[in-house]
């Protein structure tokens, strides 16, 4: 059921009319890939468009520029970087059968006809990287910066642990095809929006210690879009704060939703299990990342969460 | 004057009982190069030592571990990543005639009998891969991990603009030689010591804006370190942080001084030109990033500086 580079090659060299989709909520790896595979498909001399459910993040906008989707029906359906059918959103209804998948998730569902399932690869943009390699046409400099968005993205800027050497060597060629990686690093990793000010002012005015500063809590109020003018982009990576801090062997990050309860993301380092402390809750995860959503009022969810936190510490025998 | 990586490695391949010097406030890239060399040049069966005239920070404690040097008399000296023969500090008396130096600054003043300078790379660790590389033996998981760390402390994590294609393939080299990428990684771009925590809480809350938002301005008081019990190592990188927000295009970070004086760093976006407003204070640097120290009382010295500021604004039509 899963394919190699060159079988998902063959397969969209031999279809016009490509529709290709993206994840909601897109990112800088779905959205590379996806107008990586466009530009490339267009050099080929296809007709292809980019969807998405969402609206494209003003930061990815060296990808799209100005884009606007060609009309025509589509004969060929690829999604990039889409691990479920859900995760299309209001598209999975749109296109029901999807031809062709292109992805690095391990949790992939195999839901597609034809599924290139790179689980090794640090971002689905180095699949997309091989397929592409495979028609012949070295990246031009849109393509090449588009996908190296897409491994930049997901790595961390070559930072998280699942780069390996190949990831390396597909960036150094990306580079030598003309990747914008300047501009692309600047705006993904050196730049902060005002928004992003505001709320790392909030993170660090409100960051709580406990267990001898071994763990480390961040509470966001509900009305925290409103309260600092900022938007959900401005919160992203935010739950991986407070466990980066020296010393802090579990990091908590709080949301309070709406309707009272309270949505928990943990991180934590061994020995500690934070999807072990999450499951006590209805959650789940990885034993280092993991969350749950606990019901309200908020003080009480924090002071049952902190409880739990504290029983595993002693089992632990932290 | 300057050699190539062969005749580098040739020249110390002849000789033993090598001293290895880095600069006085080291860095990863002056460490990682020193110590790579040391465990290169140790498994090619020479006495060799690294000295530096400041002890190593704890954050780099993966490249030298339990390092003891070994005392002998030294016949052949060796400098990396020292640009001028003053960077070394006490040591400059101790070792008044440097044998080789491996480097990779422009403005290195060829002070060595021999240089190998490497400008286009973006670490002195590039430099000493290839001299390594021309002794035939594969790195080991030591060298390759201080290598690593040379060439990532040195790029922001491939993130700065020195990065080429030549960089990430050296380092996928070296990871696929055991350099503990993760663990290295972790420890430079991911903890954030408590004391770097207060240094970002102190930042965030005195951070002042003018010209609309345009030039953001952060006032480290003299007695920051006492105050707030930091190091020097948590100021890390802190004068790259005002230009980093959305909008500015003039960051300014000020450090008052035990004397009254104020030690000012700029950092500029096109077309103001840093070290234009420097060079009026008797400082200079570059068009992008410069410095220059002012006279007090530090309320005089600010309101010149940003007057200055205001006069470049209306002179580029800002």
């Amino acid at each position: 059921m899963t394919i190699s580079p060159s079988t998902a090659a063959e397969l969209l060299r031999g279809w016009d009319d490509i529709v290709i989709l993206a994840h909601q909520k897109p990112d800088g790896d779905t959205l590379g890939s996806c107008f990586a595979l466009l530009y490339a498909l267009e050099a080929l001399g296809k007709t292809a468009r980019v969807e998405c459910a969402d609206g494209y993040p003003a930061r990815y906008h060296i990808l799209y520029g100005n884009y606007a989707p060609k009309p025509f029906t589509p004969r060929f359906v690829v999604a990039c970087d889409v691990a479920s059918a859900e995760l299309l959103g209001p598209l999975a209804e749109k296109y029901p059968s999807v031809d062709l998948c292109i992805d690095h998730h391990k949790s992939n569902t195999l839901y597609a006809a034809h599924t290139l399932l790179d689980a090794a690869a640090a971002a689905t943009a180095q699949a997309v990287y091989h397929v592409i390699a495979q028609w012949g046409l070295p990246p031009d400099a849109r393509v090449a910066t588009a996908l190296y968005t897409g491994i930049s993205t997901d790595t961390g800027c070559f930072r998280f642990a699942n780069v390996t050497p190949e990831t390396h060597l597909i960036a150094a060629e990306l580079i030598k095809h003309g990747a914008d990686h300047r501009a692309i690093n600047k705006q993904m990793f050196d730049n902060k929006s005002r928004g992003r000010v505001a709320v790392e002012k909030f993170m660090y005015d409100t960051l709580e210690f406990y267990q001898d500063g071994r763990v480390a809590l961040i509470c966001l109020p509900a009305d925290i879009l409103e309260r600092y003018g900022v938007t959900e982009e401005d919160l992203d990576g935010i739950s991986a704060f407070p466990r980066r801090i020296e010393g802090v062997l579990c990091g908590i990050t709080l949301r309070e939703k709406q309707d009272g309860a309270m949505r928990v993301s943990l991180r934590c380092e061994p020995p500690l299990d934070a999807s072990r402390i999450c499951a006590r809750f209805g959650g789940g995860g990885h034993t280092g990342a993991a969350g749950c959503t606990m019901a309200g009022p908020p003080e009480q969810a924090r002071g049952l969460l902190l409880q739990a936190i504290c029983e595993e510490f002693a089992a632990m025998g932290l």
